[in-house]
């Protein structure tokens, strides 16, 4: 144990010092790392997709399918996204150095904020290639060094590819440990990273609810994080039903098993007899479940009935749970008490009710007339996106690489003492 | 045990209860909330003194003394300064509902934040009445609630305060639970709030260094918090001598006992024969000890030797630890190794050491050519402040009511669906 905190220490140091490097880079080096990072993957494709058939083989020969499967393999197309998402990393804007609200004081001195990296950012995730170059090109962007630790399946693939990312560092001579991973999956390096407050400024879990609660329950590092993503919608009595339909269908059955897919469906009474049993139909097209409270099942007496529970649970499957609400505030009561913070949408024509539903609902995202499968860093404009908040501090929502920076006061004087 | 956590829990819930109406109360509201409370603590001052003074009567009777008495005593014109910064705070433009960067994405949904409370904000400080009006007023302004923990030789004086917080919020008909305090200031229940995960969405600490860690070892809330202030000035080679006197002995002995006041002083090896030896007289007229480096003493050689711990040290006394850098790159590479990131300055009249000192010091407050003791929220404009943090995530430095908030997304569709 104390070998293991030694060698983390010195990792950690060779983080530190890298991440000074590589946070008084111009923003141009650190752009043509990240085009030296896209170069280097399409010119090392082959040989990618032949180590992540190695990792593949492995999981094969282990039982693993289905998901986790599917997400582990690269294939050319899945390699092609990934280069896509880190050349449109390189054409962000750079987070770093901007000067904010420069004002004078009346006793002359000019006091404003300068947007700066946070340091060492850790990045703990599962078997998913793409979050290696993801997270390596956020954080980059933003001027900071990263220790990744990504799930064990894919150990051969991950290895490789941060060797290209560690050569196209060298390339434009920024320091190769700004990039650096655990030296082996065991969970023993893991606890050690998550307890590493001296040379970590955060670790973010990217992944499933248990991994996210190890995290959480075992870091002493400041973790920001989302637990789940129970979504709602809300059908009010002024939403025009053509497009309900169309995006409840889309926010629940369109992909899943994501945190931003439809978990409950609140509708308004007055229009729940005209809604619901068309929307069932649909549902049904698209072989979703429904699980109603009484009133809906007053309107459906086919559908299984929702209980407590039903109400809290993140599916992530095709089922939805269905509640018909007296109005607007009986939805908003609800989602805050069965809702995790996460992304609510209200469809409705009446420009009342979709401000205060936009100015009340405090989730992380709260929309009008669009589908919860929006909440997304890409889909929002942050380019990919390093991971999730549903908690308030620092961060709210999808988090791009501004997220990575925060800002320190600057203060020019000409000898000001204070009295 | 088990009864506290019942308690703590109805608690938790009628502040969260109450926090819901304070932040869908209308900025006048709150504002008209501040200025009922600044009514209130004049039209009670008498009796707020006369409270005062028991708390002072038993903490003379147990002994206490010094600067914590000092605190602890409210006085006519410290009353008017509470009051003062109460109106302040009402004046501060209200930071909630702030909409920032809406942009069309290309499906045409709009994409925007906007700026919501945190929600429920805890406060653990020491015997300074001050805290109690300061942060119950940020936390209005900003749209929270507030759960307070004051120090208990002031419980008498903060029941009191508490209470006229509390008739000015129903003045205006907001729920007097939006500002509460722990029914004890037993630490079994200050271990209980800081658990209350569920209830509270940050915690910031107030006070010395031994409340702050007890605070961070035993929180499971967010903690908010910076450990100390080990502030630094680099007198450059092209420092104005005159002006860099002046600025040294304000920054150490205008007011020692505090955060921002410099505790480090670094001097060009070029300019250090000229400026030391005035710098030695200054000092000792304001009666600072001096420690010193071997170069130091080699120009001083009456000064005592400073060790390597005299490096880390805040004495919040006046003692000043004295180093002769060779040039800039040392000063800022001892800033790194030995500081606390609080607040360095660099006194220099040379564009490109003062730009590069700004720049690559990643220290919560930068200055150049100003007092350390300028890192405040009131003089950097923020109005009072509510704390201070030298961890980079959510805030850096001095924090006002904006830093009491988040933001969310807000998005605005016409039926878009992801396909």
């Amino acid at each position: 144990m104390s070998e293991l905190l030694d060698e983390m220490n010195a990792l950690g140091e060779r983080l530190r010092r890298a991440s000074q490097k590589v946070r008084r880079a111009s923003g141009a080096t650190r752009t043509a790392a990240l085009h030296a990072l896209a170069r280097g993957l399409r010119s090392n494709a082959e040989a990618l997709l032949e180590t992540n058939g190695i990792d593949v083989d492995a999981a094969l020969a282990r039982g693993l399918q289905g998901s986790v499967l599917e997400r582990l393999r690269l294939t050319p197309e899945r390699l092609e996204e990934m280069i896509r998402a880190v050349t449109d990393i390189a054409a962000q804007d750079d987070p770093v150095g901007e000067v904010t609200g420069l004002k004078v004081r009346p006793n002359g001195l000019r006091v404003g904020q300068m947007r700066i990296p946070l340091g060492v950012v850790g990045i703990v995730y599962e078997a998913r290639p793409n979050v290696t170059t993801d997270a390596a090109a956020l954080c980059l962007r933003s001027g900071n060094a990263v220790l990744l630790r990504g799930g064990s399946e894919a150990a051969a693939t991950n290895t490789a590819l941060v060797e290209v990312v560690r050569a196209a560092l060298l390339e434009v001579g920024l320091p190769e440990d700004a990039v650096s991973t655990l030296p082996s999956t065991d969970r023993a390096w893991v606890l050690e990273m998550l307890k590493a407050e001296r040379w970590l400024d955060v670790v973010i879990p990217r992944g499933g609810e248990a991994l996210i609660r190890f995290v959480t329950e075992h870091a002493r590092v400041p973790v920001i994080k989302h637990y789940k993503g129970v979504c709602h919608i809300f059908v009010d009595r002024a939403a025009d039903l053509d497009m309900a339909i169309g995006v409840c269908v889309n926010a629940k059955a369109q992909r899943p098993g994501v945190c931003n897919a439809m978990e409950t469906l609140l509708v308004h009474a007055e229009i729940a007899p005209r809604f619901l049993p068309r929307l069932a139909l649909e549902m049904e097209a698209a072989s979703v479940s429904l699980r109603g409270c009484d009133r809906t099942r007053e309107l459906l007496p086919n559908v299984d009935e929702a209980n407590e529970e039903d109400f809290y649970a993140e599916y992530l499957d095709l089922i939805l749970a269905v509640r018909i609400v007296d109005d607007l505030d009986a939805a908003i009561a609800h989602i805050e008490t069965y809702g995790s913070d996460h992304t609510e949408s209200i469809l409705s024509q009446d420009h009342g009710a979709v401000t205060r539903f936009i100015e009340e609902v405090n989730s992380a995202v709260v929309m009008a007339n669009a589908s919860t499968r929006f909440a997304d860093g890409g889909q929002l404009g942050l380019g990919a996106e390093i991971g999730i908040s549903t908690t308030r501090l620092h961060a709210y929502g999808p988090m791009g690489a501004a997220d990575l920076t925060t800002r320190k006061f600057i203060v020019y004087g000409s000898g000001q003492v204070r009295s």
